[in-house]
């Protein structure tokens, strides 16, 4: 699966994927009062203005892109009426040819963790019948409980060819709380990302592995270093623009043929028109805003490659 | 909501919970077939055994005891369908006064943190209104990405007076590998641990916090090292039965009071018809077997405390 995003991000030029993070504060007046006038202020009222959000998002950028990356819980936050809206999100990517890296962040033990990759990635078996769930093509995983927790994960990505992003170094403030705490010397995110590699070179895919890493824009010297530990595992990067992550801090997640990244960007995109910089478009033309920041971002991350 | 969970465990005098973890295999044949019957080879049809199957167990268990643990990701492999019969459950188990836990081990940024808590523990804003998507009593929470990640769960433990249990020493066989490693001459599930209690202090109900632990009772050392330090945080304790934990190691989960720790059992109540111990009930009658399982299990902690 690795091999097929990263052909998308060379047609594309564009290492960058959009998340899909669809806050009720980031929707303009004119779609909620729509949602809700068609089904009252209502949970489905809700899902149905972050659908109609979405779609305009996905309308105007799938073209300039080779990913999404839709945070589940700003979906689960309106229940099974919002998962629906997230499957439907899913869907609706896939037939606009986007790869879709569902940002579920799971991870539990052996069992339960091949419930949710069977859920997320795979498909279950119910009587002689294969059926998939959410099907998108790559998750996020939680590494807490180590190995037991994280391979049911990987065995779907050989089988299904799928893929997957570890939780290694995050981009919020605490997340040094325990992943910078020294073990033996070094930082426990150092440990994740061995163990990184190891799992992911069950799962290799041409030079990259289906096995890649979270890890956040917002802390460049520590990407460096995991950088060289993880030589054949791809980032996912979030932390840029509105959590602070500047291109420069950018560079040293990339190999040097260009690949190995993927940095995304939420608000940034979605909520674009809310900025002064592309306020011209107003909240009619929200679509608009969020193709030219995905222009802006594109230009801004290729600058420094 | 502690408070209200201690009442229920002092009622029932069973310090334990059922986990409504329904994996397809521990489902009786007829009720499978039944269900396929109606809706093929469906997830509806998966989803439709799984609701039949709970609610037998449900019905034949709520009198004895204080609360259920269905595993989310055991609904969420059948997708849309799969969380329908997820919150369905959580209805109907709340209709029977009992308490429920469910078990997402979610966690993540900050925001994103908030959405899950919304929409798990507490209620989100949709124009005027407050509405709740799947509205569990507990949840649990994983901490990898520190403070601001918890936090956001912690606030609506206070605020809309719910509770957490976050992962501590998680039960599975590789827990110990990040768990357990030293730092600065400790393991790292203590230094969680410190953490759980200052996010605790901020959400206190009576004696005991809105915020638990999850300690596996597959680790009785290392129980009784974290029962000490956080001696006013409610243990959810996964590991009794199917993956090896005894009542001998409940032991140290529990404070003098007799209090401090609620067991979990899954396989080995819901499956219990599948057992040779309870292998009289018959396949027809699963519901009987996981009532005469609870009664078991409850005989065998309390011997203990």
């Amino acid at each position: 699966m690795i091999s097929q995003l990263i052909e998308k991000i060379q047609k594309t030029k564009a290492p960058i994927c959009v998340g899909l993070d669809p806050m009720l504060g980031y929707i303009p007046e004119h779609i909620v009062k729509e949602a809700m006038a068609q089904h009252g202020e209502t949970l489905k009222g809700a899902a149905e203005a972050v659908w109609q959000f979405n779609k305009e998002i996905v309308d105007h950028t799938y073209d300039l892109i080779p990913a999404v990356k839709p945070q589940i819980a700003m979906y689960e936050q309106f229940g099974i009426e919002g998962l629906i809206v997230y499957k439907r999100t899913v869907d609706y990517c896939r037939e606009k040819g986007l790869v879709v890296i569902g940002d579920v962040k799971r991870g539990d033990i052996g069992s339960t963790s091949a419930a949710y990759a069977a859920g997320h990635l795979g498909h279950v078996k119910v009587g002689g019948t294969m059926l998939a769930g959410f099907d998108t093509e790559f998750i996020t995983v939680n590494p807490y409980l180590g190995t037991d927790g994280v391979k049911p994960f990987v065995d779907v990505c050989s089988k299904e060819d799928k893929g997957i992003f570890v939780l290694v170094k995050t981009s919020n403030p605490s997340s040094g709380e325990f992943q910078d705490r020294l073990i033996d010397g070094r930082p426990l995110y150092e440990l994740v990302a061995e163990k990184v590699v190891e799992w992911g070179n069950q799962s290799m895919d041409k030079d990259y592995s289906n096995v890649g890493a979270v890890v956040g824009a917002t802390y460049p010297e520590m990407s460096k270093i995991l950088r060289k530990l993880m030589p054949r595992n791809y980032f996912l990067v979030p932390g840029y623009g509105a959590q602070g992550g500047t291109a420069e801090d950018l560079r040293y997640c990339f190999n040097e043929d260009g690949l190995g990244a993927i940095v995304n960007s939420s608000r940034g995109i979605i909520a674009a028109y809310k900025q002064d910089k592309y306020s011209r478009f107003g909240a009619d033309h929200f679509g608009e805003a969020s193709r030219q920041a995905v222009i802006d971002m594109v230009a801004d991350i290729n600058r420094v490659l």
